[in-house]
């Protein structure tokens, strides 16, 4: 037995007590005549203590050979600390040592074990193992074990059941590009790993199985942006004969019961937004709406605003930041350079200062008079102390810049507070998205959402106008869930497939199996999928989901610490029957 | 909203409620002036009834056109049946139905939706959507779902944190066969798919996470035997600081958890058996105990057998078949010629007789007296009325050919009884068995695995004979679980690898990372998997994976329902860099 006790569990009450313990060393303090050190483990941390009057000369010449991260294991008597540390769960207790074993040393780690480190990411993800001892990142995985189990038991108890779904499937060249998987025994046969289990959590659907869950990992094979994953976790449902509302009452429930439940956060109804509204108040589908500044659109007083920039352009959107007229011209000038940058794209950037005197400027004084400025900040709600910030041009680009600058703004004020959480519904996507690149559309969810009746007679004339019963969920400015009520029907299926420019026998040959399925009694369907990586991290209060992955893989798809992938057997590849083609 | 109620949920209190269910056709009973339609889903079958009387003609017209498995949801009046079912929960009511929706009709299945079957296994596993209708496989799904969730609430509250491990990791050509994946962001190299989270799980001890498990698919490309697939799925688990006796005691209690909730079995402390025990007394290392049958070991009464089979043979052996001295010729006729096929592929089986009159008789009554025979008896410790079935000759093959016959003696007698539950602990396996083929040593359970201390003298002179620190879990004749204390140590790490016949290059090479993470402090550890299709196909009183597999791969590894795997795109190819070379 290694040990007795953990090192978080020692008190007051076990003094006199003779355990065993295991675990770290974290510090060494060599007084001389008295040794402390620092033992921990994923529990906690326990003081032992070596003195010269208590203890044996081996024993102080034992504990000075210790190095840190040495894994030791002791025997001693519990007694009571005199100078107690009320910061840690043993701190009134200390260990004094009567043998010690040292079951394995280790060399100077390449970083401190510390909760704030000096290792680089690089260094870190190298010796991901060393890094994981360090409580900030232990604790992430803690913690997203603990969602995972009361995700399940939530739904287990809603009647959602747990089914696998294969990880070797189909490969379809439609939506992100596939990890393949060549087939020995199926010679020049391919494998594809699942984007997702969509069209198998469908045949449940078929099946009879009701209501299904299950958290799985997931594969794309795309260039990776930072902070995404060739794969990822999903947490993926699929309900039968359900309508939308049936969904998002199943999945605000799962989402109101983890907040509760994991933050002590009681969250009401959750509010919905169309997309429409969110694209034309927030400039995007996924808006943070823990503080306010919504997009104001601003009207002339009347005819022309008599200013090219705003006369020529689609959209004049501005944002009202409270409380920030006193921004000095370099500040501003900082947020103009911002907004310029390659990745936001803007043009340019006009601000208008309600002075607290209640005086006007901006950047377009030229243009405009003080009536005029007035008018835009009555149009803007703005109040004496606020800065205004408008932009102006194609509608799309324009919201997409303005949106990066809401957030920017709020980002810099403090206004995302990790700890305050406001998850909302967007709802009725489009169906469809004009693709310029190839000139057809695409599904803007997937090609399996069913489109409102309401809008089917549009599916001929005007596609791009077709709602869909399509809807995300969005916490804190990210998209943590997304999902639709599906097609159940094969001749609506099919003609989707039109739409999309797949030939009947690319339909056939991809999807035969789902709409041979749907010809067999397929009840009406629909299912949302959360990507669990995001969903923790934003829970946790952060927003780099790698800082939740044990594991994880670089933004070149490289695991740095195992050094994957990597070049295997020529026999494995003649195996395969393939050939290297460099 | 598409029901009020599901369709196993109304009884006798809720007569006269006007309710809204939806399901599918099972059954229509036409009398003319009545119809009956049976309407399930998931939850069960509920009675639905439209008559001349009570019913529009429109309606009953409507009712007259449904056909099997059509898709349909109706509002009508719960009423109490007149003669009522006690056979189904919603035996007690039917529901005069005032409306009806057609909501998908269905073509004929190709197999009838009941329990039994009509269908055979291809076009079974062809429809699988529709075999997932049935009942038996329904419910062998959500027996599933609740194993699991079982599993993960025990575990979860002893304390083992759920870590998800990577599934494109790096190709070990050691074990078998590894699913590659082609990297198109690292060209010419190559992921592996898990055949077991192994090395991660150990790097995760050494991260100081004390106690892992993980519920996870893993993959190897092996030519299929019967009732093996290509993905299959562990309960994955690890723990620090921890020797044998502790593994065994977290495990045992976790399968008695298991056992006790899921099918009411109490069972006590698991018996532990050697593994050389096993094999004397069962000829196997996952003997089922349910029933006793040990082999019986016959040395002759003086010097010789006075037989040759005997006397060449290195082991003469036994079982005793109790109450079947009454085999007929033409019975014992089928047993020996069962021993004979190539599978078994024994040279004969001797039999004796210990017939109710006391009497003996055999077929070697040429060799053996009376007084012999007896002898023999009583070593088998066989009575009046007992069957002896003896096989002799070389150990392995004798043992393996003997202990097939005893498995089916007991299928045969049915004595392999599926709800009765005999688990026990195989212990002490070798460390290592000898490879004819490569002429060199293997690692029985794989290369992680620690010797007992006591042996490590023997890894030199004798490494054959060196014990491991390794246990299998049994139950009723199936391992379900295995595991072992690993190695934390580098040297030793390293000298394992030499035995295995690990070039120094290629160690570093394919397993650098864990010996370099040896070096920094990692605890002693040791873990177990659960084959979970076994599992829970064992704890369903059944043998057959498949059946507990939502969408399983046949015996050439595809999935005859998305027909995968398939021809991928030329330009996916390219991407990757390969070319088929068939």
């Amino acid at each position: 037995m290694y040990r007795s006790h953990t090192n978080g569990e020692l008190r007051l009450e076990n003094v006199n007590q003779e355990v065993t313990l295991s675990g770290w060393v974290q510090k060494v303090r060599d007084k001389g005549f008295m040794i402390w050190v620092d033992l921990r483990d994923r529990y906690g941390i326990t003081q032992l203590i070596f003195d010269e009057e208590r203890s044996s000369k081996m024993l102080m010449q034992q504990a000075k050979m210790l190095g840190r991260e040495f894994v030791i294991q002791i025997k001693g008597n519990v007694i009571e600390r005199t100078s107690k540390n009320p910061n840690i769960s043993t701190g009134e207790i200390e260990i004094l040592v009567s043998e010690l074993t040292v079951l394995n040393e280790s060399k100077v780690p390449p970083f401190t074990i510390e909760d704030e480190t000096d290792g680089g990411d690089e260094l870190r993800m190298k010796y991901r193992y060393l890094d994981i001892r360090r409580n900030p990142v232990r604790e992430n995985l803690i913690f997203r074990s603990k969602v995972t189990m009361e995700v399940r038991n939530y739904l287990s108890n809603e009647g959602f059941i747990d089914v696998e779904t294969p990880y070797l499937i189909k490969s379809t060249p439609e939506g992100a590009r596939d990890f393949v998987v060549p087939s020995r025994m199926n010679e020049g046969q391919f494998y594809a790993l699942p984007q997702s289990p969509q069209t198998f959590k469908q045949l449940l659907m078929v099946g009879g199985m009701d209501k299904y869950f299950q958290i799985v990992k997931c594969f794309r094979d795309e260039d990776l942006r930072a902070d995404r994953q060739p794969e990822f976790t999903q947490i993926d449902c699929e309900m039968a004969f359900v309508e939308q509302e049936d969904i998002l009452n199943a999945f605000e429930g799962l989402t109101r019961h983890l907040l509760k439940e994991i933050k002590g956060v009681e969250i009401g109804d959750f509010p919905r937004m169309t997309y429409d509204e969110a694209m034309k108040i927030y400039g995007n589908d996924k808006p943070d709406i823990r503080f306010d500044m919504k997009f104001r659109h601003l009207t002339p007083k009347s005819g022309t605003y008599g200013f090219s920039v705003f006369d020529d352009a689609e959209l004049v959107v501005g944002i009202n930041v409270k409380g920030c007229a006193t921004y000095t011209r370099k500040q501003i000038d900082k947020l103009v350079d911002w907004v310029k940058r390659p990745q936001i794209g803007a043009t340019g950037l006009i601000w208008i200062k309600f002075n607290a005197d209640g005086t006007l400027s901006s950047s377009v004084n030229k243009f405009f008079d003080a009536d005029a400025l007035k008018y835009f900040a009555e149009q803007m709600k703005a109040a004496p102390g606020d800065l205004m910030l408008v932009m102006a041009g194609n509608t799309d680009k324009t919201r997409t810049q303005l949106s990066a600058l809401r957030m920017e703004m709020a980002e810099t004020l403090g206004l995302r507070k990790p700890d305050e959480f406001a998850p909302l519904w967007v709802v009725d996507f489009p169906l469809l998205e004009w693709d310029e690149e190839t000139g057809r559309y695409h599904a803007m969810h997937h090609p399996f959402t069913s489109p409102k009746p309401e809008d089917i007679s549009l599916l001929d004339s005007d596609p791009g106008k077709v709602r869909a019963n399509a809807y995300d969920m969005v916490l804190n400015g990210n998209e943590i869930g997304g999902g639709s009520i599906r097609i159940f029907d094969k001749k609506m299926q099919s003609r989707m497939f039109d739409l999309l420019g797949f030939t009947k026998e690319e339909a056939q040959n991809q999807f035969g199996f789902l709409m041979n399925a749907f010809e067999y009694g397929a009840p009406p369907h629909g299912g949302i999928a959360f990507g669990l990586d995001r969903l923790v991290a934003i829970m946790g209060g952060q927003e780099t989901i790698r800082d939740f992955i044990a594991f994880p893989k670089n933004n070149s798809g490289r695991d740095v610490m195992i050094d994957a992938p990597s070049n295997i057997d020529k026999m494995q590849l003649e195996e395969l029957n393939l050939k290297l083609d460099l």
